[in-house]
Formats: structure tokens, sequence, C-alpha cells
């Protein structure tokens, strides 16, 4: 990472090239399985480079704004996939792609984390109480996402997340305990210029419209094809690519010893699609697809969410983590994913 | 609260105004819908003389007895409503009163407490020694709540919940973790006599004896006119007024910033309405009433019942509040009651 | 205990009587009842010398090789039970009597420690960063029993199970969190020669694999002449007769007022019921029984296990006990028996 500028104009020129690779494969050499393969990698980059920018756009909006715009810009590539997923009619992958994004932040990403922190430093130590805040937020929105199953009810649940969701904005700004001011310098990027910013921003989002688009039509076929349920796709393929990947930056920021970044920011990725995505997802649903999107989960998406937040909840009360817990949340992970391959 | 004393007379005298308007209502004009507004209202205000009686009177009997006093007069008004209602073989408005009584006291206002004492005071810390005994015991006795729903077995349960409330009365005496003694200038309340305190105590309990009567007999009709369900009746109405209203002092202890008396409070009231009044009643149920009340509880019930105790247990242990946490409380308690207005 | 050795060769003199006596009711005087309840007292007592011996042995082999030695030995009679019980096709037997040893230890053992160690020394505390450890692993770990019930995947759970169980082998031999080395002095226990450790394990495995068969045999028919249940038999009776009484060293520690050393025993034992035991059945059983045992858990069970597991994890974080809470958990554990008596 010794020349940041270079590295971040690299990721994107590989997005870009992904991005037309995948439109070729889609319009002009059609071949659904390798849009569907090239569109994930894409989508993943893309992810990456909306991540970086939201966060550089932020540095020149004060701490506070910042947790909006991540919220509402970064989720960008899992709104878009799940958006036209759901003009598709595929509800059970978007509903899995949710609670798949939330599993896979909360076991996948952090079980890494504790593995390759741990490994390199030792037990680690973090202060507690901004992760705890969240995790209580976490829990709750969880909760929140639990109830309609057994209640049908769907919009009214959407309302009060959303509610929730604003009523934590100006927490945030006057720098409450869910805001993150993790300062640049951790995360090893040079400032970009508003300009820049901006740019890099509007130009991934348009691709990232774009590749979400041809992505969904080469996913059904592609499922088909290869015999994976709709569940696997939403639950592993979409979530890891479309929210999960970005937050590799969590993983380095572990291996670096700075626990307390490295779990903020994989809680509050988990907290995001909690409290702000699904409910504009289900609102968005409500009135622009076919088919609308519900919060009946099924049963086994229910457990699995209850368990990571559960899990959640209990390591980051604990204060310490070790390489022995983030093996076993990986193999939680791999558990549940592999049922959904499977079931 | 300048005067409490004339305050007290006030409160007195509404009730009794209540009480009698409900019983016009009930026998000389005949209105169902009124009786069963009017009944409300005199049913959570006869709930708050019972609660300050009861206060007033452990004050004499030293601060262990004051707890089982507590426990087994404060919970009259409820225990009568839902007595009444079993002998209408009103079980569902039983059992969800049960279970709404526990989620009004530990989302709803433990959630005001910490939205109105965030607000005035920022985000508040709290002893939580106390407290997390007091919770470890409440998920113990929801445990025990839930356990039944599956297995069919009420009156064994009901046993062992009563046999575990008994062992913990000489726990308070001796001055444990579970007894509060919150000082009564805390709760800016002037000593009564003796004479006074069990006065008002019998004339309250006379008084709430017969509105509850009145109230049942009015529920039925009443829930049929206005589509409510049976659920919803007993979840939201009767729950709030047995007894999350008398608990409202806990959110004037939380703007006051004592935040260990507020939760030692809120959270005592569920717990005695799990170890206590769950029993009593499904014992009193097996012997007086045609129907005998049952732990099988329906599903969102049992879940609601879970994501409360768990939200309590992460909030205690935490040590600390915030008013976002208070307003996440009070989203996660109306979703629950939407869900049941609809269900 | 004022003479170990003498009370050691009592306690092994009384197993051999109890199994020959069981030999003798099996073939000689067949009596299925009286085997069967002699069997029960044979294989406790057995597992009480090979739990002695395997943490004699131990201490030939250093602190961290004797959790491999515990994990790998110590479930012995468990697991010679469970396989004859497989064998004989009685799956449910041996699924009750995997989540009957989790709670067993975790609720009635650790109940009776909080119970009278709080009794003799009031509230008790305890370091809690090595249960925390434990706690964490053993969530996990039921969570991993608990996705397989949905899903119908027992195989590549239990793959899962080992491999984590594996991954905890190194971390224990480097001393870490999990790692328990409690000094023999605590135990009270003189130390063995090598020689005898091992012939004293040798012997008292041969006899658990005979009695084992033996109970097996008897326990079809007198679970049929008594009318219990086949849950209720392994949940009960062969989760406390194979697991849970050689930790009754943990309430002696408790009344000592070692509070650390008696709760990492006990969750440790359940623990290893999860991470070890139960994958090695499912794998052994897959090969070598007619009927494969799978994870597939009745949802009582499941709700129990989850149950006992928040419970360890809150009174394990609370770093705090009392008899009060140790009441509490031995309530839930009656309860949870009963509801399995009757269901």
């Amino acid at each position: 990472m010794r020349a940041p500028l270079k590295n971040e104009w690299t990721i994107f020129v590989i997005a870009l090239i992904a991005s037309i690779l995948t439109a070729v494969l889609t319009f002009v050499i059609p071949n659904t399985l390798l849009a569907f393969l090239i569109g994930v990698v894409a989508l993943a980059i893309l992810a990456t480079v909306v991540g970086q920018a939201t966060e550089q756009l932020g540095s020149y909006m004060g701490p506070g704004a910042t947790g909006i715009v991540q919220a509402s810009i970064a989720s960008m590539p899992e709104l878009f996939v799940s958006f036209f997923a759901l003009k598709a009619g595929l509800i059970t992958v978007v509903q899995s792609a949710i609670v798949g994004s939330i599993l896979a932040n909360s076991l996948l990403v952090m079980g890494l984390a504790f593995l390759f922190g741990g490994w390199k430093n030792g037990t680690q130590r973090f202060a507690s109480e901004r992760p705890r805040a969240i995790v209580i937020m976490m829990v709750l929105a969880v909760s929140a996402l639990v109830v309609p199953t057994l209640a049908t009810l769907s919009i009214a649940s959407a309302f009060v997340l959303l509610v929730v969701f604003f009523a934590s904005i100006p927490f945030s700004l006057r720098g409450g305990p869910i805001a993150e001011n993790i300062p640049a310098t951790e995360l090893e990027e040079k400032p970009w210029s508003l300009i820049r910013a901006i740019s890099v921003l509007v130009a991934a989002g348009v691709l990232t419209a774009f590749v979400s688009d041809w992505f969904v039509q080469a996913l059904e076929p592609t499922i088909e094809s290869l015999h994976i349920s709709q569940a696997f796709a939403g639950l592993v393929i979409v979530a890891i690519a479309g929210n999960a990947v970005e937050n590799v930056v969590g993983i380095r920021l572990a291996i670096k010893n700075k626990m307390d970044y490295a779990i903020s920011i994989v809680m509050n990725s988990s907290l995001q699609v909690a409290l702000a995505l699904t409910p504009i997802l289900v609102l968005l649903s409500y009135f622009f697809t076919p088919v609308a999107l519900t919060l009946v989960l099924p049963p086994l998406l229910v457990v699995a969410l209850a368990l990571a937040a559960i899990l959640s909840a209990l390591i980051v009360y604990d204060g310490e983590s070790n390489w022995l817990e983030g093996f076993a949340l990986i193999g939680l992970y791999i558990m549940i994913a592999i049922s959904f391959w499977w079931g």
C-alpha cells in the first residue's frame, strides 16, 4: 500500500474493464455463466470503489454527515442488484441477500478479522463502549426483521425501521456513540479532491446500475444451469459481492491491531443493511416492482440472523478477541452457507 | 410536584369518579364502549394509587418485606382484571396481558425512560450490578414461560415459578441484590400514616375489584364493535392500564438522572409479572374458572418475550443508555403492537 | 477427604462390584429393571473413575495435552453408551443424551454449584475472562447444533465442528484462554503413578464398554415397563450418569469459593460434548450403525439448548453468582426434565 493513489486508479480501471466485459458477455458474445462470474467480480470491485469514494466525500462533509452519506450511498451496489432482482421477481434472492449481508459481515468478515488479527497480534482487546452501542441497535434492528415473519406485516415495520434510522442521524451528527470517525490515515488513504470524489462516485454509480442489471439478467439462467438455489445465490454470492467485499478494510485494520475501528466498520455495515437498506427496498418494491418484497423470512434465515446478532453481542461485550473465535465464526458461516447450498 | 399530598388526594378522587362513571355506564346508562374507555382510565389510575399505597405501607414494614407486599398487592389490578377475564373465558386476553405487561415495561416504559432521560441528561451511566441480578432472574423466568409452550405443561411450571419466587423472598429480606430499597425521597413522596396507607389500599382494592368486573364485561362487546383482536386488547390495553402506567415513576427517575432506581423499578415489575402473577393466575384458573389458563403461548408472543428479555439483558449489561436506544425500544414495541392489531 | 488414596480405591471397588452386579443381572438372574438401575450407578461411578484417571494421566503430559486427553477419553462413558444405543437404533435416546449432557452441566451442576457455593460464601465473584472465552465457543457450538435442525445436514456440520475442535487444540497447548490448568491440589487429589493412571484408565474403560452394552440392553425394556419416554431416558438418566456426575467436583470447588475453576470445569465439559463428542458420534453412526445419527433435533431440545447457552452467557458475563441464581437454574432444569417426562 505504498502508492495508494496508483492503487486506487488500478482498482477503478479493473472495475471498468470488468464492467465492459460483463456488457460484452451480455450483448456481444452472450454467455450467461461468464457474464454472471465477471459480473460478480465487477460488482465486488465497484462496491469497493463506491466505499472508498464515499469515505473520501465524507471527509469534506464533517464527521457526522459522513454517516448519512455512507448509509445512503455506500449500500448502492446492493440496492441496485436487489432492485433489479425484485423487478425480475426474484424475491428469495433479495431476502437471502439482505440476511446474507448481515451474516457475511458479522460472521465471515468479522471472523477473518479475528483470525488474521489474532494470528498476528495474539489475543486482542478493544474498547467495547462504541461497538456495544452499535450492537444494541443491531439486535433491535434484527428483532424488527424477525417480528414481521410471524405477523405478515412489512410496510409498517419498514416505516418504523426508517424512522429509527432517521432518528439516528442527528445522533451521528452530534458525534454520538454510533458515529464512527475513523481517521483517513488509519485506512491508509490519501485525501482525494472533492471533484475527484464526486466524479468517481457518479461514474462508479452509473457503472454499478448497469452491471447490476446485466448481473441479474444472468443470475436466473446461471443458478438453473449450476443447480444452486436462489437462496444460496442471494445469501452468499450477492451478499459478498454487493456488501461484504468492501469491508475487507476491517480485516486490514484488525491485522494492524486497530480492533476498535475494525469492529465499528464491520458492525456498522450490518446495521446499515438492517436499518436503512431493508426498509428502503420494502418501500421501493411496494411501489415499483411487480411483486412486493415482504419481511416474511424462511425460518432458517430468521434463526441465522438471530444467531449472528447474539454472537456479535457476546463477542463485542467480551471486549476481547482471539483467532479461535474468528475460526469458529467462519465455521458457523460455512455451515449456514452449506445448508443453503443443499437446502 | 410541589404539593404531593394534595396531588395524591386528587389522584384518588379522580380514580373514585372514574370508577363511579364506569358503574353508571354499566348499569344506569348502559354504553359498553364508554364503560370500556372510562374503565381503562379508572384501572390505570387505581393501579397508580395501589402502587403508591403499597410503597407507603412498605415503609412501615422494613425494606425486605416491602418486596413481598409489592409483589402480592401491587399486581392486584392486573390480577383482578385477569381473573374476571378468565371467568369470562377470555384466555387469549389474559395470555396477551401477561406478555404485554412484560413488553410494556421492558420496551415501552424503559424506552420512554431512556428517551426522556437521554434528552435531558445525554448518555446515562448506571451501576449495573443489581439490574444484572434482576435481568438474569427475568431471563430464567421468561425461559420458564417459553418451555411449556412446547411441552403443554403449565401447572408444573407454575409451581416451579412460585417456588423460585418464594425462595427469592428471604433473599430480598436479607437485602440481596434483587431487593430495591429506593428511598421515598427519590420518589418525591411524603410519608403517609399507617392507617391512611391501609385505608387507601383497602378502598382502592375494593374499587379495583368492581371496576375490573365491569371493565371485563365491557371488553368483549367493545373489541367486537371496534374490530380489534383479543390479543391486541390484552397485549396493549389491559397490560398498559393494569401494570405499566404505575411505572411512569421510572420515567420520572430517569429524567432526574437516577437511572439505577429507574431500571430497578421497571425490571422488577416485569420480574414480578413473570415469577408471581403468572403462576398465581395459572393455579387460580385451574381451580376457580371454567377454562384453565395454560402457558401454551402463540409463537409471536413467545418470540416477543424472548426479544424483550434478550434486549433487556444487553441494555443492562451495557451499563449505559442513550435516547436513541430508547427510541429504538419504543419502535420495537410499536411494531409488535401493530402486528397484533392486524394479526 | 482425609484419605484420598483409600477413597479412590473404594470408588474403584464399588464401580467394579456394580459392574459385576450388572453382568449378573443381565446373564445369570435376568432382571432388566435391576440391571438398568445398577447399570446407571455403575456407569456414573465409572465416569467418575475415568475422570480422575484422565486428570492424573494429564499431570504427566503437561497442561496443554491434558485438554486433548480429557476431551477424547473423559467422554468415554457417554461415547460407549451412545454408540451401543445407536447400534440398537435408539436415536432419540442419543440425541436427548447429547442435549441432556449440556443441560445437566450448564443448568443442574452449575445451579448446584451456585446454590451450595452461595449458601456457604454469599455472593461469589469470579474472573470472567476465561469463562467468557469458553462460553463464546459454546454458543458457537450450540449454534452449529441448531442450524442442521432446519437444514437436514449433519455430516457437514459434524465435520465443521470437528475442524473447530482440532483448531482449538494448539490453542489449549499454548495455554490459551480455553485451556484449564487447574492445579491437582485444588481438586484435593494425591498424584498417582503413571502406571497406575494408565492401568485404572484401561480397566475402567473396558468395564465401561461392557456395562454400557448391558445398560443399553436393559434400557429399552425398562423404559417400556416404566412408561418413561426415550427422550426422558436420554435427557436425564443417560446424561447425568454418563457425563454430569463426574462434574460434582465443580460443586466442591464452588463450596471452597474457587468459582473460577468450578465454572471452567463445568463449562468445558459442556463444550466438549458439543464440539467433540457430538460430531464423533455423527460420523461413527454414519459408518458403523444401522441408522445414522442426525442433528435434526425436536424443537423443545433446540429451545432448551438455546436457553442453556444464553443463560450460561449471561451468568458468566455477569462475573457474579448467588444461591438464588443457582436455585432458578435448577428450577429451569427440573421444568425441562418434567416436560420430557410427560412429553
